[in-house]
């Protein structure tokens, strides 16, 4: 047994990816590597360490000396949800890379929806040159983004940057340069302004099933692309997708992009895949570098065996 | 007739547009509006001012007085090759507006690109849910602009802010923080290091025909991409369509995004339309702001005839 305190890994990447990346990284520490099958059946009550995503539901009966939990995303409502969870630190990923990759997403399908490229594309189908006569500008459009964290405050000082006029709505209210702010008493005040909602929420017990017919109905009708958009790249748990696609038909909502589905991988008979105004990826807006994971729980265990003070420590009480 | 000396006008807006933003500009000043049919054979030998797109080629026969010819849209090209072209200042438009629109359509299109959308679309169509190996991040990515003018250098700015590692091409070397740059005796150099050329360059002599199958043989291969992309939202006569459409069908290039063609409207038997990795605007990219143009105008008619130099002017021996 090596000198440092073991750490568990039950991860959803590829069997390539984890054996490329494992290689160099957790020097001198037992890695127990749930997604080999000899660890099946294996001893794990010597394990200090677990770095999860969607993990079996049996691991916390097994694993009873876990002194420090690591997520493997950003989002922990996969871990805090799970039987049997300690009562110990939840440290959640936060990165460089998958900011960036966040408000790639983002900046791109906003774009996307401003310049009227579900048209655009329509029309290049059909050969069709004709340029369109309402053209607004990204100035003229108001994208209201629900949830300021790392990845909402990076996609709102971008899409600033690339034109749009933008506010942002979290719990607590924020202060952002030329970014319009609203806490979570100011939510109708917030939704009236908006022509493009960008959800960046975590996934809570207050979020769940947020993203409803009445908030869909509470958002600005006539703004500069008639009507609104939906984005969301936070948490399919936060919407009422029945909600999402009658809000669609009846056209509270003029288009949406979504990476997060209620159910995932989204059912091959939902609607969604099939309606011309929604663009569809598959939970793929800012997926976890496997390196830099393995980076960032090196550095938080090295802190944690120095007595450092943890960093990225979810609030179990706010449940993010 | 007015105080105040005329101004002749022949632009391809809608008519209805033009009469909307005509109220009220050039206030006391006599506007020879060649959109409409009356003035078809009008007497245009007192004109002083002429504000032209793509105007009738009898023009300068019939107005022998101009002073001034204004640009209606960035691009001179239209003007400049008339026959009879008088030897007086051709002013071009620059606008904050034009510019903001031309980028967004750039780093649109270039997110498209990297967020490999051509291939997700795909997978919504036969509503496969299936998250891509390979998916490189802006700063994987280099943005190689071509012409680094007022919107080659808005546009390579808000690249950079989106992640991407941007360089960029000029006749002169441009000095531009965090940007590499290139002059015009540098493009072999500039071309090796580019994953995604963007082409905002004017068409003069010097760049026609200059994005042929030459050029795009000696973009880097084997970047983040695999294969090089080519973007272009400057003019169509650079390009070579038919080696565009070659280097596409070859792999030399992996995908493109047009906005200016050779002949505009594109031909509806142009091969170009059904490709799928090709993105198709018609010269929508950055549309003249009709409002924004008349203010500009006035502006620079109130410095000449108060007897300072105009802004904007056209270098006529460069050709833009
Ligand atoms: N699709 C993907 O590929 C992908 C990738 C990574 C992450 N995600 C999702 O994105 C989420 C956000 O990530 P992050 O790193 O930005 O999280 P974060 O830093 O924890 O920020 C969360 C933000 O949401 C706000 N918030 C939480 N509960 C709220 C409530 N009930 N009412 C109003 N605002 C509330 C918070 O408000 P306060 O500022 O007041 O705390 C904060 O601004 C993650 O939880 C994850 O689910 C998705
Ligand atoms: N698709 C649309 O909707 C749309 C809308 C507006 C404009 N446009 C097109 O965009 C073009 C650029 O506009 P702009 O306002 O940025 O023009 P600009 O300010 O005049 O800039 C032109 C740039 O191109 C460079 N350049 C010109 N000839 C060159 C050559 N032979 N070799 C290398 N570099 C050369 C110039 O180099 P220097 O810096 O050394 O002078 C300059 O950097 C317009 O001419 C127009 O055709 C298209």
């Amino acid at each position: 047994m090596s000198a440092k305190r073991p750490v568990v890994i039950d991860l959803k990447f590829s069997r390539a990816a984890m054996d490329e990346a494992l290689k160099g990284a957790f020097a001198d520490r037992d890695v127990i590597d749930l997604g080999l099958p000899e660890n099946a059946g294996r001893d794990l009550s010597d394990a200090t360490y677990a770095l999860l995503w969607k993990p079996d539901p049996s691991l916390f009966k097994r694993a009873t000396a876990l002194e420090v939990l690591f997520s493997g995303g950003a989002g922990v409502d996969h871990i805090l949800a799970l039987p049997d969870l300690p009562d110990r630190p939840v440290v959640r990923f936060v990165d460089r890379s998958l900011t960036d990759r966040m408000s790639e997403w983002v900046v791109l399908n906003c774009l996307y929806h401003l310049r009227q490229m579900t048209t655009y594309q329509r029309q290049q189908r059909e050969k069709l040159w004709n340029e369109l006569a309402l053209q607004p500008e990204a100035r003229d459009v108001t994208v209201g983004v629900m949830g300021l964290g790392v990845l909402g405050e990076d996609a709102a000082r971008k899409l600033k940057t690339m034109g749009f006029t933008v506010i942002g709505w979290s719990r607590r209210q924020k202060v952002l340069e030329g970014i319009e702010t609203f806490d979570e008493d100011h939510l109708d005040a917030f939704l009236g302004k908006t022509d493009i909602l960008v959800g960046l929420l975590p996934l809570t017990s207050e979020t769940r099933g947020l993203y409803d017919s009445s908030l869909f109905s509470r958002l600005r009708q006539g703004g500069a692309l008639s009507k609104p958009v939906f984005l969301n790249a936070g948490r399919g748990g936060s919407q009422v997708e029945a909600d999402v696609i009658a809000a669609l038909q009846k056209g509270v909502l003029g288009a949406a992009s979504l990476d997060v589905f209620e159910k995932e991988p989204l059912a091959a008979d939902s609607p969604l895949w099939a309606m011309e105004n929604v663009v569809i990826t598959p939970h793929a807006a800012a997926a976890s570098d496997i390196r830099a994971l393995f980076r960032h729980v090196e550095q938080q265990i090295a802190r944690y065996e120095a007595g450092e003070a943890l960093e990225h420590v979810v609030d179990r009480w706010a449940g993010y």
